[in-house]
């Protein structure tokens, strides 16, 4: 603690914190799970109430948006014939609505801005997972579009009204210092940002790079014959759901029978070690392996975010889908309350999910093995591109892959 | 309407809004006001019922702000000193948390980042003008810092979980149309966002330029003789508050004795177009000018802002502020409420608030006079620049100007 002294209440809570940091902010590995208890707040304290969205991705449904923004986009579309007319000699297309990252052209030296922001509610009760959790998901948005360095992030908080000056003087630090960890992690600051109150505690932010085109990967170049590789583990949305429901007895009941507690916790932590994990590695392969196109899966689910993806391919493709790798034991959860995920269907949100690539068919086992020697995490080739009208499916009975907690 | 059709009830709807906008988007001169029967919603629907902030500004108080960003600052100081010396034959310092907007110096050729968000809760009830408003606050703090140019845009969406399904598809269109034709006044597109649902209706953006260093001017050199000029006149939080009490009779009754129903219209009017108005011209005058720096006065009021400015100073000055121009007759309905806004002290929340400028004295006529002939809005000298400890206040009995409703 070196040579300065805090007393009292702020003592005990600054302890709690360097245990739970294990003494070092960057020492993921010595890290305690967040005890309200240490930071004197009642036991029953849970980040995951200062919000309410029983279950469901806090996304306007996709139809409704694309309904809402369908102005938006009219003039967004005129504006790019304008822009890219404007911007011809540069060649930096303008893409925008309905991808991850917009790209502008720059007025400086064929520079083009790649941009993304995201924001949503507390899914995990431990406050410094959460901010950690925010950032990886803002920034999965660039590494989607291959573009491995972020020059700055903002961030976005919302406060819960419902918050007692003590919860919030607790939690709001841990949540800052979490996101703040994880833009180091990434090689970037955060330079500010906006804080509100809001009956809903809300936490996000915005990333941004200034690059060379040959920077990112347009993701719309897949051939027939490509394969489709995933990064990450579906069910983050289930596991946490499953893991609030141990305290409600009514909703425990109906998946019990297939699963235990012990499970739920396991896949729980599955679930915020995926989440928090940076996509910067599987970013980076993109450019070794000749990607020909990504996306990150988070709120509309796979099938979403790969029905997207199709959408925007320059060839005549379709995505066709045969093996779902899914933390374990959520599948059954899923299936025992009554499929209100749809996560084999596709459609169970993710936060901070995996990058969705397509990777030229010979490459796509190397890429597997290369993010495995680098990071100790699987890949999985989940399926193919065919010929076919730019839309993506997942096949009748598809493959469920069971993804252990990692030992 | 060209050769597509609409029928029933889009018809009506998109009537009313080519009625509202006058048939022409852009001519805002034929624009009538928000009518919510003329879009079939209820006559009582009120934009401004979708967030519940009781009249106070919706930031999280100044002091706790500071307290929550104290492990941030801390970080961002160390970060600061690495990347100053790291950028130091860049010569562009790290400028961060606490100014208007950040600024990163860019990997390419001496070029930086300059960024800015934030988003809040409707505060008038006309879709159109809330989009505006919003887009004109974010891009107030790029206009602070000398920065006539933005490169892109980001819109923040919340969309209230208490709005009917009609209620959603008539307003929200609206509000993302009046953000995207401020945006195009402003010479910038909006490329991107974040929709999410929220108890609250939110509304927001992101604005980002990338320029040399020239196109920005630090607000640190404010020097002893200068004046403070601001931009537009205070007590819009106090006229949007006095017209949601028009329905609110027991409200209402506090302030009738002083102030005339049409009054509040004339000022909620004023307020509007206050709000909606471009800091643009402002920010360009402040180079002409040579201003040695500005900040625009949004959630932490006239004093507020002005401390943080003067706080930031690399001379030894103070500001006192002697004058006080307010939209008309919202000084006394500030004093008939019981001194809830605070207003002649200057912590009233504004929203999209004028720039205070710190100008040298024999330039201040000067600058007034063209912003005057430019835009047909007046500017005022409200204060100077003393030597003193980089404080800011407002003398015992300012003068306050009463700022008429345009004809």
């Amino acid at each position: 603690m070196g040579d300065y002294q805090v007393t009292g209440v702020q003592q005990d809570a600054l302890g709690a914190v360097q245990l739970e940091l294990g003494g070092n902010p960057n020492t993921l590995a010595l890290r305690r799970p967040f005890d309200p208890l240490a930071h004197d707040l009642e036991a029953s304290f849970r980040l995951t109430r200062f919000a309410d969205l029983k279950g469901r991705g806090c996304k306007v449904p996709q139809e409704v948006l694309n309904k809402l923004v369908e102005g938006l986009q009219q003039d967004y579309n005129s504006a790019t014939e304008h822009e890219h007319a404007h911007f011809m000699h540069m060649a930096i297309p303008r893409i925008g609505i309905g991808l991850d990252c917009s790209v502008t052209p720059l007025r400086h030296g064929g520079l083009c801005l790649v941009q993304t922001t995201d924001f949503f509610y507390p899914l995990v009760d431990d406050p410094y997972m959460m901010g950690k959790i925010a950032c990886a998901n803002v920034l999965s948005d660039l590494y989607a579009m291959g573009v491995t360095e972020c020059d700055n992030m903002l961030m976005l908080l919302g406060v819960s009204t419902k918050m007692t000056e003590k919860e919030r003087d607790v939690v709001i630090p841990l949540i800052m210092r979490g996101f703040k960890d994880s833009a180091l992690e990434a090689g970037t600051t955060v330079t500010g940002g906006q804080t509100v109150v809001n009956p809903w505690c809300t936490i996000g932010g915005v990333a941004t790079t200034v690059c060379q085109p040959n920077e990112y990967i347009v993701p719309d170049n897949a051939v027939v014959g490509d394969v489709l590789v995933l990064t990450k583990p579906l069910g983050t949305q289930v596991a946490v759901n499953a893991h609030q429901w141990l305290d409600q007895p009514e909703r425990w009941n109906r998946i019990k029978l297939v699963v235990s507690e012990e499970d739920v916790r396991k896949a729980y932590h599955r679930a915020m070690d995926s989440m928090a994990r940076l996509n910067r590695i599987a970013s980076r392969l993109m450019h070794k392996y000749n990607a020909h196109g990504a996306t990150d899966i988070t709120g509309f689910g796979l099938l979403g975010h790969a029905q997207t993806l199709a959408s925007h391919q320059k060839n005549e493709v379709s995505f066709v889908i045969h093996n779902l790798p899914v933390i374990a034991k959520m599948a059954a959860v899923a299936k025992a309350c009554g499929n209100m995920f749809q996560l084999l269907q596709g459609h169970s949100a993710e936060t901070s999910g995996g990058l969705l690539i397509c990777l030229p068919r010979e490459q796509a086992a190397a890429y597997c093995k290369d993010i495995e020697k680098q990071e100790g995490y699987q890949a999985w080739i989940i399926g193919i591109v065919e010929k076919g009208n730019r839309t993506a499916r997942i096949i009748d009975k598809p493959r469920v892959i069971e993804v252990p907690a990692k030992e």
